[in-house]
């Protein structure tokens, strides 16, 4: 046998980048970390170690900078594709360059004064694959709870099975969304954004669930059928458990009032939501 | 010599409640993290492992979820204070106790539905020793930005002291403060928390700042002239570091466009703003 | 246009199991946190709610707790195989299951006593699909660092290129690596998992580097040519970058004796290295 | 009333330095997490802005690295110690100066090679106030267990408590010590950390516990008992849960050998042990 080498990819992971316009005394503010992948004829320096095909990675973060500056940012789906096409058009060797963005929210407090939003974060992937460009938008880390609305009843009940039915839960998640567009091009990528979160909340608010992968396909649903530029979504949706505390040795009813929210373990629901012509969505670079 | 018990504490940490109260279809949702620690006559467990004087720490927690039921949760500093009175009244060797309260946001998204706001808490610490009850209220994680009207000039050069002197810099912080009630009763803490909050920021946003020292001051100032209930500010303040990328080497300029914002090391301010009458604060329990 | 259901599972994830096993005074300690997915027949609950066909997540923990009673737990390797091999042969709609295990270590202080040894954890991902069974074991979070005998030069310069070449650098990284078995049976899991640690360690340390790509590929070769067993080594290496502080401002020299450690951003290097005849390894189950 | 400047200080948070002395071949790794923070005659920049009595903190950090080549480093009390005395002896605005390090152990895998050996952490705390220097030693994040000898019985009854009495219960907690010297002269930190640390480990090892109290008082009982050059010793504890899993439900006993581990919330004890002619140990800087 023959050892060879397999697939492979290289970058800057985690580049930070906060961005200002100043309209006078007016300024905007943009907070990104940025991750850099490329791929192509890289063997080379894996084998020998000979560099002259690599980029080096301090040239990406570099780039990030120097084309914040040349072009600004804008959206980060076209932010993602600039800094992509440029890998890809400007190094021989590379032939896919794929461009992790995640956008930190701010919310105006003064002319030229923020404040952080939050833990919810905003994202893009872009990936350039030669000429074609497949754009990734979504958002992680918002977190939603139901009250009621929510049941659970009727599932499997092995020997090992000893939860009761539920007719009245919370339901609580920490939204992990992705969302691929039709085409690599759109005149205002923040309306699709801003668009796509509304309806995903609505969609948990809406739903009366009898399981969060119904819900999950809810969310998924709404948006498809409201946004055409969308062809497929894809959730993880942690199932943050909310138990009932049993208050009955201290002589205490407790009517869905009282809840620990352990941290671990937690039930995992993922799961994607496309139209039936949706092309074909590769997960992981490992599996091109 | 001999080998003597010195100060001691004990108690459960980090319980997490989930409160929900149902008025019919819209509901109100509270969110804790509960920390409980009692001291008082407690050296025999230390020195002989005899536990006749120690509550255990699993009927702390119990007695945080039951309290939510018997009494609600309301204000965190009166469920704070409710909870470490109990403890001091109801246990004869214990004569301190502190509840620690964190208070995590979340947004009505419809009547029973609800997003969790950020990384920003309120806090409250509650500490009842003897007949005293002493409150102080708080938030953390509260990152704040202005992208000017911030300078650092006319400081100490040393030997090892390379800093430009900046005439126009971002000034970025997360702002972890607390402060001293004057009583420990309210009619209204909510007011008193969302005031302190609003002119913590509006300092922040208002004051043209030549150091993070000078901006820490005029914030404490401000509540303290604003919120005759208070008598002292405490602040740790981050002095998230915003630099300048150079660009030159690419041929372009930087007109404070363009940062990179490392996470490590940063500046750490910590002050106390407070009334000439205000009365002894002992940060620590290990310091009473 | 139709929506329709896409790629989907779902399961418990982070199962806290701590498992001791006592030979008289002598006590054995194992240290896992278990996470369960399941795939297969599981349209209906996602598109009605319909649970039927649901084997609870909650029931998937208890599995876990209860199998660890029932068989005790050995190689991770062997306690994946049989919860995974359980739940698709148990469960009609179930026709994969993944499970995902890593373990903590702890060394011996005394018969029953024990210290946690660190951040290392030893991993073990087992999938099995109808009948045929995968398993790929693994560590992460092994922090190594060379001192010196790192080079890098000869890359690309491109306009964004400032980056010296570098003769004698710190190469340092955190080994997130994964390694994928010919067979998913074997007599001693522990020793095939030691002996693949050691050629890591040991390639690292021995490689002269020009790259950390081609230290990523000597570790994946060292391994596969000493372990018959394994088919394939992939592996994520962020370059932990140590920089050179420039103490000229001082006055003073710096051969390589005094860095900084920023923690962002840095390199990632990731790739594979396998035997010319080893089977398609699908990375994501999103990509089956 | 008047608004008034209270306690204060400044420095600069978590310099990440590492170290590499070379002997030839054979080098010598040390990697510190470092914190200056300096007080003293520092009203004006609260008050005024006027920044001339202000060392910058990038001043501070600077001087960590310099001093790194210009005195190598050492054990990290002697390292503490010299920077601590420089900015008083050089500052004449700064009376007080704190520095807390932390060192991150490697271990050697050749002559130029190390691995981190996990999360527990050597510290050390120096304050210079004036011509008094004060050194505390310590660790943090060094985890224990025992799987027996623990018990947990005779505790207080009341209404909230449900918890039964456990004659054999798994003990487990992640160690942050910290002592004081007598004095901060020492011919051999390295010696005097090593044994201390050997005799928390093997006082927690030997203790037969009847409450984590107890357990914590004869850590800190056999230190001060074996080491003359330390005054006192404190230390938090968090107990570290393990709940057996309740396997009747399956028909299954569970002798003490399932059990999970919840993250929250846990116990926490806190406790000094010391001389009875120990000096006046102050906790915070804001209680000086």
């Amino acid at each position: 046998m023959d050892v060879v080498l397999g697939p492979h990819q290289y970058g800057k992971a985690e580049v930070r980048l906060v961005h200002v316009v100043r309209h006078g005394e007016r300024h905007d503010l943009t907070d990104l970390t940025v991750g850099v992948a490329l791929a192509g004829d890289l063997a080379d320096t894996h084998l020998t170690g000979d560099n002259s095909k690599v980029l080096p990675t301090d040239s990406q973060k570099n780039t990030v900078y120097a084309f914040a500056r040349q072009h600004g940012v804008g959206a980060i789906e076209d932010f993602g594709l600039r800094l992509a096409r440029h890998f890809v058009e400007s190094q021989p060797a590379v032939t896919r360059a794929t461009v992790d963005i995640h956008e930190h929210a701010w919310g105006r407090q003064g002319p030229h004064s923020f404040a952080r939003s939050g833990a919810e974060t905003r994202t893009a992937t872009v990936t350039v694959d030669g000429s074609d460009a497949v754009v990734v938008s979504g958002l992680t880390g918002m977190v939603l709870m139901n009250t009621t609305d929510s049941e659970f009843f009727g599932f499997v009940r092995d020997a090992y099975t000893t939860l009761p039915e539920a007719h009245d839960r919370i339901l609580a998640t920490a939204v992990d969304a992705r969302w691929r567009h039709a085409t690599s091009g759109s005149d205002d990528w923040a309306v699709s954004f801003g668009e796509a979160r509304r309806h995903l909340v609505e969609a948990f608010v809406d739903t009366h669930s009898l399981s969060l992968q119904q819900t999950l396909h809810a969310m998924g649903q709404r948006v498809l059928e409201n946004r055409p530029e969308i062809t497929e979504v894809r959730m993880s949706l942690p199932n943050k458990h909310h138990f009932l505390v049993d208050l009955a040795p201290f002589g205490l009813d407790n009517p869905n009032e009282v809840f620990h929210a352990p941290d671990r373990p937690y039930g995992l629901i993922e799961g994607a939501v496309r139209r039936d012509d949706a092309p074909r969505w590769v997960e992981s670079w490992w599996d091109v």
